[in-house]
């Protein structure tokens, strides 16, 4: 990382984050597809819900991006949700600035937008698209995910079902309703039929004008300031994760059981297990 | 807690987790009808995804549980993912911990399971059930989200709606494909129209058949001491984190910045971080 860093903070990244369904996997292809025709290297990085019992992505590189996976200029990586060093909030900036580093114009990062730890990574993309597809539920619904707060720019996939129209129209008018400051970016609500290509180069259009826009406004800057401030704060607190998962694991134990048991609370026990390390 | 230690660990926790549109909401207004007949006090904790940008829940305990919302033996929360020292995983057994020495028999935890920290919480339960419904995609859609690895039982809702029964055996192959030991609980799974209450009472039976094997294994008590030392570990390092934010907020501006112009690598600026503090 020490090798890599003077070579970083060029590739613009691109967050693509919407419900299970919204066909995210079929819209980055298309979206990876229209970069390459522009003869840029482009990274891919997916992030999978863990399989809580063996702590791997429940799908892998091989089965996603077969449309790119023979192109030497499309980097892929597949990353689980759990399992790394201070979670995805430190893991998914390590990948980007490999990608980065590597000399991606390009990084796209694909989440399943529902958990909160996947909405963040997205979040703080340079560029954060919220997909979505008629037919997956009411308005309520699309809140409930938690993914309308955080789009810099809204795609209506599958536009050509029915209720795709309607669903324009409501983003339109909760987009319309959001209170921003005079001159500042107001999202778009595009559509696509990703399987068919269509609508995909209004969506490169519309990343282009959003980052020449945030560009300008220093407004990229001021994100990627966030995002730095994270990942830092996110590795020292799990350098201290660390140290307190060697120091405290025998005390632990019984510390643990005796929560269990009704023996004591578990803000004392905490207490307890810091008294046991040199952290306190 | 110190007060409320001695009267807890009574309680019997059931997570019921699934993708948006499973009808969550409507199985655990029906399971609490079922428990509330059988006269005991009930409490329900709604794990709800965060608004990145309010900081609260999108959906509060007003919306929810309307019929049980005069109950006085029916406790109801809601609680966002984020915004809690330490996050859910310690957030969540707190509120169950209150609702425990309360006096509620069974306690139901709802959430959305796609994010893993939501998936994590209902499998943190006594018992997992996973809830499931026709019509929401193919099973590589049902694996991406995560959750099929967790389940001590099974649902599908939504049993009268077409595609019920193949989804039914889909899972029953999944779940008897599974490596478990000889005698250890087979997952089953149910079938119910919650919006009809129909198939609720043999999803309670399951729960008590279930109850009785866990206790009788040891295995509710081995995953009790595991919740615990989650639990304790999560506030100790949220100790941690707060004293990293106190200490070293004026020196993470700088570092960040560093880290997003390529001046320094985030390794080594965490590392740097910590040297600031006295928890090195």
């Amino acid at each position: 990382m020490a090798a890599l860093a003077p070579d970083t903070g060029r590739a613009f990244v691109v967050g693509v984050t919407g419900p299970p369904g919204a066909g995210k996997s079929t819209t980055v292809t298309a979206l990876v597809r229209a970069l390459r025709a522009r003869g840029e290297r482009v990274g891919v990085l997916a992030v999978d819900p863990t399989s809580p019992f063996t702590g791997g992505a429940l799908l892998g590189d091989r089965v996603r991006m077969q449309e790119h996976a023979l192109d030497d200029e499309v980097l892929i990586r597949s990353m689980a949700t759990r399992g790394h060093l201070g979670g995805l909030a430190v893991a998914a900036p390590q990948a980007l600035r490999v990608f980065d580093a590597a000399g991606c114009a390009t990084v796209v990062v694909e989440t399943v937008g529902v958990g909160q730890s996947e909405v963040d990574v997205a979040a703080a993309a340079d560029a954060a698209v919220v997909l979505l597809a008629p037919g997956m539920g009411d308005g309520v619904q699309a809140a409930k995910a938690g993914i309308l707060e955080i789009g810099d720019l809204f795609v209506v996939n599958k536009a050509d079902r029915d209720g795709a129209q309607p669903l324009v129209r409501e983003l339109r008018s909760m987009v319309g309703l959001a209170d921003r400051p005079p001159g500042a970016w107001k999202p778009p609500v595009l559509t696509t039929v990703a399987s068919e290509g269509t609508g995909v180069p209004e969506l490169l259009d519309a990343l282009d004008r959003f980052r020449v826009a945030q560009a300008a406004s220093g407004d990229q800057a001021r994100r990627r300031l966030q995002r730095s401030r994270r990942e830092v704060e996110g590795l020292a607190l799990a350098t201290l994760a660390g140290r307190l998962r060697r120091e405290g694991s025998a005390a632990l134990d019984d510390l643990a059981a005796a929560v269990r048991d009704g023996g004591t609370d578990p803000y004392a026990a905490a207490a307890a297990l810091l008294a046991r390390t040199d952290l306190r």
